[in-house]
């Protein structure tokens, strides 16, 4: 079945000065950088105090740094997104790490995963209770097991197999997530149904990522989290699940979710925009916002991403009222937005 | 950019035809049909004992059974594949249920999911150790909890909060797996490298799986396996991965994989075959080919798909020696393969 095309030559002109362009921005090293989210939820000014608000931004700076350093050094991808990780799992203000929020039983269990996008080897860990930095921890089942995921009483043997000194539980005890599990057990005593969640309005998902493409093109992502608050049953959600919490392939993109998992793994959320683009040419925007704007939101399922090409191009839609983010690049200063409108 | 087109005559009368056709095939309820797999491997005739074969060939035939009966009697998809997966994990002959292999520790950890193509729900269990049917678990995660995955003891708790009688670990040691399992340790004994892993190519991966369509045109898939013998530290495979190891969508197709998982996982396998049709618009067998024959080939990740599009289309392409595979439908006899050449 064959179709006869005319070029009309202001086409052939176009699609010149196109090609041209694309070899004009494709000279020079790639424009590192890397995105950071600290969760996407319905809080607004009104839901966090100007302490919090002050410590969570200091955070949020001290992550960027921690990442663009690396970068900046002529560093991979992989250790700015290790790095900045770090960073924000050790500061109580982020539901990762430190500031991990409490499950049902008045425990932690935490979970992380990393990808390089350059090689597509990957690195998970989910349902961790000593660990101090599940980031380092997901990194090592990637680059020191045949693995790409364990979980629980197992992930915990390889960590102390390879000489990670474990924490005492009460290590992510904070008052804060005290008073969350609190209100979060009360609402579900309060509860009459079972398929019921505890998302609270105010609260943010608080889950962190960071995706980072380093000087010799390759992208790489990362996410941590400690979970829904009161949860129960073992209960995993998207942070541990590449393809759904993280994904990064040199060829498309790198993602790192956040949001109600349940509806991130139904949909492959991270690995799906990488899909978009790669099946169908869309660009990092327009794969990122279809995603999140049109099937996430048709479906409730709220969240957000972060997302970045291999060209440095970045994405971070979120069908929340809003969600913690940072920028920095070669090319650009630092910026960080907590809020929808700032 | 403007181009314009020159529709010829004949084009428009091929399309014409084309348009009759497949108005023509969609009258009528969709043709319901099942496809199971057994795992795939390096398994050839010499493998596997006269005895053997005539086993898995008769439980692959109450499986192809239990499901197609479901199916005729204008059941759900979702209740053929549960049916038909509980035969295959309740017969020792295969590396799910009763007939889980053994881990590095003398045990048994079991991993399942399920999808339903109709509403994107799913569910999914990892690393239980005393629950009979690991497919009946991961449905009722599906349809009892506002989760998707459990891990672990949680998911155990989850199991006799809902009433589940659990079974002694012991229901799971048979002797054929013990056998494999101290050839296992052996070659790790012999083996210097941490990396190795412990697949041996006389074995076959073993995972079972099912992909339904029912007549009401609704797609469902599941996947269920004992792992990896010798497993060590938690590992979760790609079976209880929703995106890897099984998915379904009405709009594309349902999948489930067997495999070396961790491949599996990095590729996002089962989900990607679903977006190649959705975004590239392949035909599930070119999107399965894809899939297993170029990407994962290309990275020696070893093993095979069914998958099953909305018109009841199958593909079951695999990059090992052989699969163990059957098909039954409204329009076709069982077909039962457990080998490259029958």
């Amino acid at each position: 079945m064959s179709c006869q095309r005319v070029f009309c030559p202001i086409t052939v002109i176009l699609a010149g000065i196109l090609l041209l362009g694309a070899c004009t921005e494709q000279t020079g090293p790639p424009p590192y950088g890397l995105v950071i989210h600290g969760g996407a939820g319905s809080g607004t000014r009104a839901d966090i105090s100007p302490d919090l608000e002050k410590r969570m931004r200091a955070a949020m700076s001290d992550a960027l740094d921690a990442g663009i350093t690396v970068l900046k050094n002529g560093g991979s991808s992989l250790d700015a997104v290790t790095e900045a990780i770090q960073v924000l799992e050790d500061a109580p203000e982020f539901n990762s790490g430190r500031g991990a929020v409490f499950n049902a039983q008045g425990g932690h269990e935490l979970d992380a995963s990393i990808m390089d996008g350059s090689t597509l080897a990957a690195g998970a860990v989910a349902g961790v209770k000593t660990v101090k930095n599940p980031i380092l921890l997901a990194r090592a089942v990637m680059e020191r097991s045949p693995h790409v995921m364990m979980a629980g009483d197992g992930a915990e043997a390889f960590a102390l197999s390879l000489g990670m000194v474990p924490v005492s539980p009460d290590y992510f005890d904070t008052g804060r997530r005290k008073k969350q599990l609190d209100r979060a057990l009360q609402k579900l005593r309060n509860d009459n149904t079972r398929r019921s969640d505890t998302h609270q309005r105010s609260d943010y998902f608080g889950t962190v990522g960071v995706v980072a493409l380093d000087s010799a093109g390759n992208l790489a992502a990362g996410t941590s989290t400690g979970g829904m608050t009161a949860k129960r049953f073992g209960r995993v959600g998207d942070s541990p699940i590449i393809g759904a919490g993280t994904y990064a392939n040199n060829d498309s993109c790198a993602v790192s979710s956040t949001g109600h998992g349940e509806f991130f793994i139904r949909h492959v959320v991270a690995y799906s925009i990488c899909a978009r683009m790669q099946f169908d040419g869309m660009s990092v925007q327009d794969a990122a916002d279809d995603m999140i704007l049109r099937e996430l939101a048709q479906v409730q399922g709220s969240g957000g991403v972060i997302a970045m090409d291999a060209r440095g191009n970045v994405a971070w839609p979120y069908n929340t009222a809003s969600m913690i983010r940072a920028h920095q690049s070669r090319d650009s200063e630092p910026r960080i937005l907590l809020f929808e409108t700032e």
